[in-house]
Parts: C-alpha cells; sequence; structure tokens
C-alpha cells in the first residue's frame, strides 16, 4: 500500500535492457486476474500470499489502493470469475538510489516476451523529479494498454507491438 | 465503516414486534450479493449508490471491514459471478438513546417474513453495555445462520425456522 490515505503513485516504463545478474534480486511468482476492470477488482498471488485488490478510478499516475487478504480457498474460489485471461509474471524487486525500488515484471505466456517496470513514489513531485536509470526505456506511464488489467481483457494482444 | 482502524462491532437481534409507524424512518433499499464468504466479499445496491465490501474474518462480534465504491456498471458486471442467491431487503433506520441507530432489516422474497435488527458500536465496552429496546428479540449475534453471507448460499433456508 501507498501513503497512509491509500494514494498510490506510480510510474511505468519498457524495458531497455535488463539488468544483469538478474538472480541476486528478491522474485515474486505472481500469478493475478480481475473481476472488475474499473474500479479495478483483482485477485493476486505472491508467492504464497493472496490479496484482494480495489483500485479507485485515479488521474494520471496517482489512484486509490486497497490490499486486502485472502486466503488459499478465496482466491481459487474467485479465479473462475474473472474476465478475460490470467496474467502469470516474475517481478524482481531491484533497490534503486534514494530507498526506491524498480519492480522489474517479466511476463510469462500469453503475455511472453512483454517486460514492464515499475517504480512507487511517495509523492507527485518525487515521481516527476526522479531520473531513470539507463536500462529503462519509453515511460509508458499513460498508456492504457500496458495496464495489467487491459492486457487480461484485450482480445487482441500483439507481444511483439509493446516491446 | 466503523471506527478509524475499519474495526466494525455490530450486534443482531430477531425482531419479537415491528416498531410502529415505519414509514416515519429513513428507508434504504438493499440488494447484495457474494463473490466470496469467507473473508466476505460483497456488492451492495443502497438505493442509487454501489460499494464493494470487504469483511475480514473477525472474531465474535467484530471483523475489520472496508466499504469501497462502485459504480452501477461495475456492480452488474459482477452480479451474475456471485455465489447462491442474491438478498434484497429493506432497511429501516431508526434512532435510539445515546446516538445509536437499530437498522432494521426486512428481507424480500426468498427470505420471506424473515426480519433482523442489527446495531453497530463505537466499542466492544459499548456493545456489551446496550440494554435492547423491548421490540428486540433473542441476540443473534453469534448465530452463523444468520450471517446475510450464509443466507445467501444456503441450500435449505426454512424461513420459519429463524423466526
Amino acid at each position: 500500500m501507498g501513503a497512509d490515505d491509500n494514494r498510490e503513485i506510480e510510474r511505468k516504463w519498457r524495458v531497455k535492457t535488463l539488468p544483469e545478474d538478474l538472480e541476486r534480486y528478491e522474485t515474486i511468482e505472481m500469478e493475478q486476474a480481475y473481476l472488475n476492470i474499473s474500479p479495478t477488482v483483482r485477485i493476486r498471488k505472491e508467492n504464497s500470499d493472496f490479496c484482494l485488490t480495489y483500485k479507485g478510478k485515479g488521474e494520471g499516475i496517482s489512484h486509490t489502493e486497497y490490499n486486502l487478504p485472502l486466503d488459499r480457498e478465496a482466491f481459487y474460489h474467485m479465479l473462475p470469475k474473472c474476465d478475460g485471461r490470467i496474467i502469470k509474471k516474475t517481478r524482481y524487486v531491484i533497490p534503486l538510489e534514494g530507498g526506491l525500488k524498480a519492480e522489474l515484471d517479466i511476463f510469462d505466456e500469453p503475455f511472453k516476451p512483454l517486460m514492464i517496470v515499475e517504480v512507487e513514489f511517495k509523492s507527485v513531485e518525487q515521481a516527476g523529479a526522479f531520473i531513470a536509470p539507463e536500462w529503462f526505456g519509453e515511460d509508458v506511464s499513460l498508456d492504457q494498454r500496458f495496464k495489467n488489467a487491459a492486457l487480461a481483457i484485450s482480445e487482441d494482444f500483439s507481444p511483439e507491438d509493446m516491446l
């Protein structure tokens, strides 16, 4: 979760080149799917943890977000109710300067070889002042196609268009 | 929502006799259904408002609760995903002494003529000290059968058993 008021401020980028020695970073195996797109109602498995996430309709790079615990049974009960496709990806958590973290998502089939990197900020000012590392590609924060929810329900997804 | 920490403290009762002149109280037409039972993930229509509610696994009369806004489209998108039956009821909001409110729920088919009255408290102490009005019936706070989620998925519901 983000700040006390449950506001999340995030930017996201394509990936130009992968950082070296990825295996030294913390990884999270994620599986997620959507009960609703807007507002977003998502269920997610993170390694052996499960949660329900609600994301309010945001503006630009900011939105409200609540992460609420689920158990395995609840997750698998709701999974067949979800829209479109299940997203599976491996997240690498890569420390950046200033206490920030890059979350590098490497998608599994059918979204492979898609990769997206996200950074969460404490304020809109901090987000604006951020200078992306060399390995980050184009900023796609406002490109709706790169929302995981949009990917899940896209019918004409072509990974090559998104690289 | 309850206190700042999203904790809800509620007691519920059967109804012995209906208060007179019910029509003078505020009413809410409710329609609700469940995506998951435990933890509870519920969608609800309250007059012309819509929300998603998450209730954590609680102990006794206390649990965490989050109420998050939905719109009409999101509500009707998720309604067919819900388990069991849709609960429709009219809620009468009846002021009690000490700033408390009785929420009297009169259920529609297939649960008619079921009636339940609930009171929400600020603390467990306040809940314990509460003296129920004459028109309240048996305290069923801990009777799992009277949970709306349990009603929705019950297969052998017999309204007569619950009066």
